[in-house]
């Protein structure tokens, strides 16, 4: 499959690592409610799912490459019958879709078996793998999660917080994590606040956690709250156990592209409503970057509310000017001479009617390498566009992430090899504006708090030196 | 599967039965082409794809239940070499989908092989296939697909020209067909124009025909026509053959539904492009039926050009309230008690953000039995929206279409059962207005020509007796 | 998959086409009979299985390429609710399996819906398919069963027994059929009795009828008779109703390669149990040519009972000197090419215990193409064996079956293109005998009655002119 | 699928636990020749197959559930390029196939990566794993193989054989193991010698080691022995590297049953031959407890050897009664009570021309539970044997192994239960007779060296106290 051309433009956005879940009720099988809250977060990875429950006893697992709805079926879901539950729906940032490394991670260790679901990236993870390697354990994968979970194996403590806590104090990086034991889930979240997590009280009794509040609310919680950077929250029987395990770091660094482009449209985060974030992002970007013209449009689906703010702040219309193939899925065809042209097209379908003769606002979220853009405006301009101006609701991305995302090297990014002037002329626009820094604060409502690196280059964590290659050494084992 | 639970809403919307595609490319393999029409097509039916390619001696087909991204791969496109070919993507109307009434339709006839795709409903079918088993022919399934072919098979005449001629005069109802010969595509359109159908001249020679315009731009098309109502086209080498085999019946009867809902929004119907006719609808519905509300948001993805002209023309801002779950596909996991409630939730997610404490125009398409107009009305509800005010950019469906399309039965259309009040108080909306007829037809831009018997009742040709119940009786045979 | 290199040794065997099942039971559901009979019978067709049920009013049918467990489970057998079956097993003649050329072939006629499944092969099928097509009738396979299933559609009479007969007239070759009708099996045999075919009485009620004996054992039938050639048998309510439907041949044709190689040992072909036909083969071929020998060892498995009758009457000791791999399936991974004179030792493990430094008397049951033959010896010298004499349990075939069996072309014969001696040297055998035409007739106990066709080239009915041709004509339309 | 009901017998034989394979050949590819070496082993286990590669730096890995040729496609064996490999084909002991616990394990250490590969079953390996959780790792199987390559992992020592020897010491039990590093494959065998273990010298260089001989004969092998009890054989580039890393024990204990019942019947063990062996058993017994009868039978297929030595000693003619049904696969589908009774009739089909009114003894290598033997015994009768005089080629199954063999528990053992006329009465034969100890060891020509603890009860290692509990307890995690 990998020889294949693939039709999907793969370049258009970033990628984001993970969606987990954890869920206690009493009463409740939890599975089907985990498989739920997996299926709202089915947008943060479509690679892979897993979910592990707990009967109070023994734990078993299910998982596999795929979408939720692909992964699981009800003989699947049947046997996994208990209270307690994590999951996991995963991208895969190597390659191929990967059954050996998707989550949870599930050991026996000597206080019983454990599960982990992990989103986010220890920088420092090359090092902690290098000390367990020493220690005289192997480790049968490439993840962060089966290192953090050997480490759980082997932390000292008299209790779960305890042993938690103890190996929390050596990862240095990004980790939203749920921990599944014979009776406990452990919801944990590093002390920067990279990834959201957030926490909710069940109708039924209970609790359930999730990166994503829209994943709560489908399960219909009550009263939702996030977990703090630094705490551990316990769920259990009838209160929710909470522990301020590290002190939250003084400098926050909360990651701003979830309002960008990650969370779905309904989810809260750091108490914001995205969707709403998104229209002021646009709403700003009218104020700093205007331009006279006939029509805005987005590049659907997640530029439409940053499109619809500027439409409403600029006061130009608001149309659809492209709209997406839904069936297109991925296709492996690989298309005649004749019909290669088309690949942009396949997915994106411009709309002449509303866009023949105008000058034409395209609202979009980011540019990573610009291909897609590229295609996006030609494609406009062979529709009829007179003019086209992109307007992007987030400052140029110059640098990679090393907190979990898949923002591409530092080789891939338009942003890190060009100025803007030279971007717009290599992507074809009339004009092209990328919203500034501090209007993105702006818009958000916040001024610090936040990890925007992937704009400025400014980690907030010190990496360890020639991090990079880190990537790519001692790939040793691999699987399929 | 059949007795699942199945999530996603199946009774939103009105159901298309087919997507048609022919090719003649004389330096090109014709399966590939025809591929990507029919993947551009994938809208009018989701549940078979088939493709039949000629060489010139010989008619080689593959076709299988699923999506066309799904039923074709490299290997199996492989074989299919030719410079002629026909395709066909399929709504199945009965039940689970199924692979003995795909289509196309291939049978050996004393004139060679021929191959036969169908979009529409013969509404005499019953009396042509009972005509046929007379003649001591046996049939194996239950398509008209069949009887046409089976039809065609024993037809009188020296060239196939003469000999669709001379069967096209028994057939009654709604036909847009491509027949696929050894030497040649035929393009035949019933003379009253029901189903769209196109042609379109190919850039490297040679001609395609279309359900959708769409399709043909996909292709490259360099001219595109509509095939017109009573028409054989015959695609070949130098140019086309066009025959007025039948002639066109004084009252034209074009779908109005394709504008409504059916077509995708850049393809063009009766010279009218889909997109700007949404918008009109809509448009047009605010000038009929203008509330007080501080919001217009349409039910994505296909009210969205309605809501965009209503909000204009009633200069009410427009945003979204209503987002998809692009994920959703088809679950088949039962939820259990406490997450019953969360059907429609599951598929669309309210965003209280834009609607909380607002007066809410909700811009939707149609409404067939109500089910999921009712369910949204209280997503939006229990999202907190102040009041709801339903706008319907098409008049109240109140009778079955015979035509080929799948609105449902008298039993199952709501309109049938209710006034317009009795449906605002059924589906739970503050206020409930549906598109005047007059004013829809304004919208369109022309006054006659089209087939609105689903709004009226008056079918523009006269129904067999009994019609109804012919859908039901001599289902003698039946394959999985 | 087929440009792969295939492992298992393809030209060992003639190959059967079919084993066919009728089953009428008023208290019980029939699909599971039909299933259990078919999977007893899947020796005569590897390739596709189908069953046809009737509940009195509509047939459903089930087919698919594979073995009979394959294409079957409880989900696809459920739904197949009747009292009335019939069902298929197939051996695929020309190319890869192939689901448009399964069987039964289901068709719905003017005197209501009916299934046909066919063992045999019509010689005159050509003239009758022509006859089909210009009486404009279009046919959608190129297989017997459709063309025998459009005549009885077009059949005339006041019963299924009347149109039954007046078909059968126009049949010239083989054929063991089963047709299922809304509330009748009928189970028809040709006049000169080419196939097996028998019908017993099930222990519950209601009668059954298969290919072979041994399915209808699985059945626990309680008494079994042959079909006799020319008999239309109906399976119904009380008492079979037999009908003479045409005389039988003065010159009956029962195929002598049942007992040499198709049937299952267990069952009973003209009153003659095979295993023991076998044995008395094996003696008889001891009788003819004898060889001073140390041991004398079967071809495993179908050549196990002659070669025990060999060593009984030649008083040379039994034992195993080849085993088979039963694990070997097929294997489509290419040996390298150290591995690659290994293909038939892949399948075929030798016993140098048994075989090093004695004289071997191999018996096997039919030399077709000779490789598989050639390449045995050449393992049983490896494994040491000083002398190897192989003794077949038949004459050498030196013509094509045109009778329902792949014996393979002229072309492909090796005794069509060598003497004995030829084939001796050809071979690498140190002697090489096969039995006499009369000592084959003396073992199986008969003098006449039977076809020895491929063995004489006298064919017990008149072959069209250019029979052989009429393979590969007209093969117009295709489908996978 | 594991409450449905399965037609196979289940019960009729002992279960080995694996085959293992290793290469090193430094002018190939080797993941075609482990694919063929376990494919010649496919015996040994079918529910699950892997094999790892290393090209010098790292290593691949694919492993699935399934027959070797279905877990194995040119696909997924292309990637699994280098001149080192090991190889693992399993039956799953515990329930149903499970992927997790499949074979080989790789694990990364510090000392780089390995897998492992592992026939047998260490008695002590639950002291080991808790020892391995004490010091704080994680395992994430309930498998041996894990507890091995964990162990090397914390292994100390300048080199992999240092490494090796110094856990070997722990290791109390079976194991036949093969290691691959990147460099290097690593050929262990017991102390004890209870699983075989065999090493070959490959044609075009390099060596080869597999569980059987027959495996190395299919790779060509030129020279093949036994890896010696205690022995580390590195398979490297000129030579073997051999190293005594263990003393062998005094009392050494190869498994009888390889001869009774596992290996191939082409294989060597201990220097013979297992059909020469399995005829000689046969003679014994015929020796031992003659009866006065007319044809001696087999059960198929690993009883024929015995049987022609039976019928060889005794004079009583040798032939068939009993055939397999080859294509019965295992069926899912549940038969109708009037089929019930035919569970062992579908894998087992007698022949009443060879059996009726005659005294047949039957030949079988083992009774484990009994159910089997009562069903054949019956299907005899039916058949119309008028005396059935039942020969076991080894004495009474009293007692479970430990050593990697499932030969069933205490509970299920039916010798464990009952004396031989009990037996006799339960499963209904007329005389029953077992080989006896003496006999056996007489058959296979030594008096000492092997292990018979299934006949005895007397185990070659001491078991720790509550060992059998073992099994059942503290199965904590479970995965699908």
């Amino acid at each position: 499959m990998s020889k294949q051309h693939i039709l999907e433009p793969q370049d258009h956005r970033p990628h984001e690592e993970c969606g987990i879940v954890g869920v206690f009720a009493p009463n409740e099988n939890v599975a089907t409610m985990a498989y739920f809250a997996l299926f709202a977060m089915q947008h943060r990875g479509q690679d892979a799912a897993g979910i592990a429950v707990s009967n109070g006893f023994s734990i078993r697992m299910h998982k596999d490459v795929g979408l939720v709805s692909q992964v699981f079926d009800a003989d699947n879901l049947q046997p996994l019958q208990g209270h307690y539950a994590i999951g996991h729906t995963r991208y895969s940032t190597t390659g191929s879709p990967n059954l050996h490394n998707a989550q949870p991670f599930l050991l026996d260790t000597l206080h019983g078996p454990i599960a982990v679901a992990h989103n986010g990236n220890l920088v420092n993870s090359a090092a902690l793998r290098q000390e367990l390697l020493e220690r005289g354990v192997g480790l049968s994968s490439t993840t962060d999660s089966e290192v953090i979970a050997m480490m759980l194996a082997g932390a000292r403590g008299s209790s779960w917080n305890e042993r938690i806590r103890s190996v929390m104090k050596k990862w240095v990086g990004a980790y939203s994590l749920v921990i599944l034991t014979r009776t406990g889930v452990y919801v944990v979240r590093d002390p920067w606040g990279f990834r959201p997590l957030n926490v909710g009280l069940l109708p039924g009794g209970g609790h359930a956690a999730a990166s994503e509040s829209c994943a709560l609310q489908t399960l219909g919680c009550l009263a939702i709250r996030e977990v703090k950077p630094g705490e551990i929250v316990a769920l259990s029987d009838s209160a929710l156990t909470v522990q301020q395990a590290l002190p939250p770091k003084s400098r926050q660094a909360a990651c701003t592209f979830e309002f960008i482009y990650f969370s779905r449209p309904d989810s809260y985060f750091n108490g914001k409503n995205i969707h709403l974030v998104r229209q002021q992002l646009g709403q700003q970007l009218a104020e700093e970057s205007p331009v006279e013209a006939d029509v805005v449009i987005p590049v659907p689906d997640s530029a439409i509310p940053g499109a619809i703010g500027y439409a409403a702040r600029s006061g130009i219309p608001y149309n659809d000017g492209l709209v997406v193939n839904r069936y297109i899925g991925r296709t492996f065809i690989q298309p005649t001479e004749s019909l290669r042209h088309q690949d942009v097209g396949l997915k994106f379908i411009a709309l002449p009617a509303n866009i023949r003769d105008r000058r034409v606002v395209v609202v979009d979220d980011s540019i990573v390498r610009g291909t897609t853009t590229e295609q996006l405006i030609r494609l406009l301009r062979e529709a009829g566009a007179r003019e086209v101006h992109m307007r992007i609701t987030c400052p140029p991305i110059r640098h990679p992430c090393y907190m979990g995302v898949d923002m591409g090297t530092y080789e891939e990014l338009l942003a890190h090899h060009m100025d803007e002037e030279e971007m717009r002329a290599h992507i074809g626009a009339d004009s092209l504006a990328f919203l500034s820094l501090p209007g993105m604060m702006a818009a958000i409502g916040d001024t610090t708090g936040y990890c925007n690196a992937c704009f400025t280059g400014r980690y907030p964590l010190s990496l360890p030196p020639d991090y990079v290659k880190s990537n790519f050494e001692a790939r040793k084992i691999e699987d399929d």
